[in-house]
């Protein structure tokens, strides 16, 4: 098959790497970068100077993701290089000089998540990510290190950080660096202006006193030095130094047609109305007395496993697939009981992982540049975790009553615990609070309601559904709302749903996604940096772009 | 003059009035829209069914501000439409689709400021703005209603409030509009989904519902209802009904070459090197006994009159000059003195609002896309409320010393009352506190170092300043600043500035400007809105657009 035409997948594993290496050590995992420079995604360019593509990326994503799972006794992961006088010099300019306007957003996006996923994992699962950077950061290199909580620099004269995106490329730093200096490093406006004009980037005393770098250290000390820092951190983790990890096996999945089918989970996808219908399936026994046993079998571990590799699959292969119709099938006293057991068991870590994951996956559908309806009909499960699913729509039908014909019950939506906490939107709120922002006190009404199944009527009082057409007007109205969302523009549906979804308070997550995304993709259709003559084409060649000036 | 090339003028009055009716009556004022079809700024569209371009909304803001100065004794504003069955059907398309991309995103800006300065005004002034709706509010029309605090409307079977720009244009609404309903009226998401997916809008019961308006009325009472609602919010307002106002007269300009000379401002534009000298000059002599006497001669607001009027010529004019060089000159006691003043008497309903008008005019200069460097030189009077001035730019130059062969005492820098709460920026912090967000405390240790005045070594210790060269450095590092500045990609210093410049808290205010305002330049770019095919240049021609239909 031709490279370039292969779908990209995101299933990988640490035996498949090609660009780092993982070790553990004394509780603490060593995660070095080492770029093939042949080993590009897609043909046409070079991975020189540990430069990335989407392939990098998600094998650093994997392992992020495995270390959490597969090593609880790690407490501490340590990024760095394993060249010389390279940290790492951020995305491939060729790459993206190469790239559609698509795949570059979806590209940014998917870094992004991998960059919160590491925040995520330093702030909610133990395991503190340190960077150590000897030789120069640049761009996506040092974004990767401003995701880490410390960040240790070589202080030898050479060693740099720097966001040379603008003056070079005329476009951003396209992984949160403007919102991490400014929000999370809290480098002072003028200072940031300063540094991210300045290509070359700033070294020693001054990167340490800007509040760029935390520590300098003598180069010859870098690694035993990291070392000891990791070490130390690691030693403070609350993860189970004795515990045993799960293996993640590899998602199984089979295209079949337009159809994709995982063990809980179908997708099909229909060319012609530009959608894709996803069909969550609940479990099929009650939830096993023994967790860790059940490993990644285990059932809300394997369908946020599916579902996420179901999502990336679509956003990077199927971007002409433009509505997404969340379904669910199953028994709801079967997803509320396998909830249950989260809520119960919400101090052992790996059911605190799982939960983690559930929250990392449904706000990667949060920000996904998809339309979102929720279709609630009768032997759906939309209950607790699924429901969430629902919520995250941006709007559902739930049938008000039977199928005529059908011997299927009236389908109902459940409240559990796990819809009022431990899934947080990116704006910090859950999603019940996020909805009822005009009356706070109305979640708190909900909660007396938990567990409680909720008829249509019901459901539609609470506020939890949209519309609840009954039998007869039920296939117009959905065919109607799919149909028309397939007719309007995508860039305008992408714009409205990134606003409508995020109301209330922001955080650093969200205004990576809203804020710095939206400019940066402004920016990537402006000729100044992708038209024939822009930065992110010339570069390289010697020759200088001239800039329309207007300022908009 | 051709008057498609002429400058666009933001100063007028009501006499000159063409769209808007403005009259006062029981401490009540009416704004009543009525738009001049034929009034449009610039030739080859009209401004049917009281549709709006720049012109129009130049005269909104004037209105605005009169109210404002010119009646203490108005507690409440009706904003209201001559017409029969329309109220305000939005921007105009054909403006739209014949206006270059920077006309249409500063044209957004200024129509976005002016709906904040209405909401300043209902919050801070007590002067609340009401809407009343007889007919159709579609796009632009509904949101401005949204920055009105009640929302009436005519319950007739055919009024109707809308968003239809994503259904029929492929565009967002670009005055706030999706942010409000969610944020502001706190609309369910889901809702307002529905609702900007439906291009006829929604009326009676379900507008009510869906909290999109406040109140339904019965058509025939409209008016008179209207008026009793008003005047019960004037009677409640704390603006001085017997005062007397102060005239606002035309702002003087003169144009000397590339030289704008106003009375306490001078503008010299460098054609070659992209860039604008402003040049504030502190007052001549010591504040007035009496502000009131004094009125629009009052120093701190006759400066605040022309720097606004300067900033808003060269935005919509000028939009080749990219970067906005900040000095100042005078005497800073007698800034420090009128600053005094100004706190001192923060309660008499004048000064409250000069204080109000510099705090927009500051947030005016925070939301340019220009590049703004501030020098601080020798006779430069940068104290408190001009100290701000400084702080809004991105990056500081302060003479540390004197110029050889000059006998200007060394340059000093004075923090007042002014610079620790009077002037919130849109995130709701001070300048100061968004300085210093690494460390709160160090705000609180300034407060103490307040009207003494800072050499540069002092302030360069305070954290106020970015670089404090010597004699011998000062005329290369900032030239190089300034040259360097010229030569990087516009759209990239946008995007970059934006970011840098806001962090900490999101305001409704920081994310139209941000996260809306981005999105919607993205999509102002989108072949699917402005191409030779997209739906914006295709509106009224009875073509379909096909769009492209990846989604990014």
């Amino acid at each position: 098959m031709d490279p370039a035409a292969a779908p990209i997948d995101f299933r990988t594993e640490p035996s498949r790497y090609k660009h780092w290496k993982l070790s553990t050590e004394n509780g603490v995992a060593y995660l070095t970068m080492d770029v093939n420079e042949e080993g590009g995604l897609k043909p046409g360019y070079k991975l020189k100077l540990n430069s990335y593509d989407l392939g990098v990326d998600i094998e650093l994503a994997d392992a992020v993701q495995r270390l959490r799972f597969e090593h609880p006794e790690i407490g501490a992961v340590v990024i760095r290089s394993q060249r010389d006088r390279i940290f790492c010099s951020g995305a491939n300019i060729n790459m993206l000089g190469l790239s559609t306007h698509d795949h570059k957003v979806n590209f940014c996006k998917f870094t992004n998540e991998t960059r919160l996923a590491i925040e995520d994992a330093s702030t909610h699962s133990g395991q503190t990510y340190i960077c150590s950077i000897n030789g120069i950061a640049a761009g996506g290199g040092y974004e990767l290190a401003l995701a880490c909580e410390q960040i240790l620099l070589a202080d030898d004269g050479s060693s740099a950080v720097s966001l040379p995106e603008l003056p070079l490329l005329a476009v951003l730093p396209g992984t949160g660096g403007l919102t991490r200096l400014v929000d999370k490093r809290m480098v002072r406006r003028d200072h940031a202006d300063f540094f991210c004009t300045t290509a070359e980037g700033l070294r020693g005393k001054r990167a340490r006193e800007w509040r760029l770098v935390d520590q300098l250290i003598p180069p010859s000390k870098l690694v035993e030095q990291t070392q000891k820092i990791a070490e130390e951190v690691a030693a403070k983790s609350s993860r189970p130094r004795d515990a045993k990890g799960i293996a993640l096996p590899t998602v199984e999945r089979r295209f079949d047609g337009d159809t994709i089918r995982y063990a809980n989970l179908t997708v099909e996808i229909d060319r012609e109305g530009r959608s894709a219908k996803f069909r969550l399936n609940g479990p099929s026994s009650a939830p096993p007395d023994d967790v860790h046993a059940a490993g990644a079998a285990f059932w809300p571990l394997a369908l946020a496993r599916e579902f996420d590799d179901a999502m990336m699959h679509l956003r990077l292969n199927e971007t002409e697939i433009g509505t997404w119709v969340l379904t669910s099938q199953g028994d709801a006293a079967l997803v509320e009981a396998h909830d249950a057991l989260l809520a119960e068991k919400a101090d052992d870590w790996l059911v605190r992982e799982i939960v983690l994951y559930w929250k990392r996956t449904l706000k990667r559908l949060d920000v996904s540049s998809r339309s979102l309806i929720a279709l609630i009909e009768p032997g759906s499960c939309f209950t607790g975790t699924l429901l969430e699913v629902a919520l995250a729509a941006d709007r559902s039908y739930m049938l008000d009553g039977v199928f005529d014909g059908s011997n299927l019950p009236a389908a109902t939506v459940r409240l559990t615990d796990m819809n009022f906490g431990p899934y947080p939107m990116g704006n910090g709120l859950t999603r019940l609070a996020t909805r009822f922002l005009y009356d706070p006190g109305h979640v708190d009404t909900l909660k007396n309601q938990a567990r409680e199944p909720l008829d249509a009527a019901a459901a539609d009082e609470a506020g939890l559904v949209t519309f609840i057409p009954d039998d007869i007007d039920w296939e117009d109205e959905v065919r109607l709302a799919v149909e028309e969302r397939a007719g309007f523009s995508p860039d305008g549906l992408i714009g409205m749903e990134a606003n409508l979804r995020f109301p209330g308070p922001e955080t650093m997550e969200t205004k990576i996604f809203a804020r710095l995304s939206a400019w940066q993709n402004w920016i990537f259709q402006r000729p100044n940096a992708t038209g024939p003559e822009g930065a992110l084409k010339l570069y390289g060649t010697g020759k200088q772009s001239k800039y329309d000036r207007k300022r908009a």
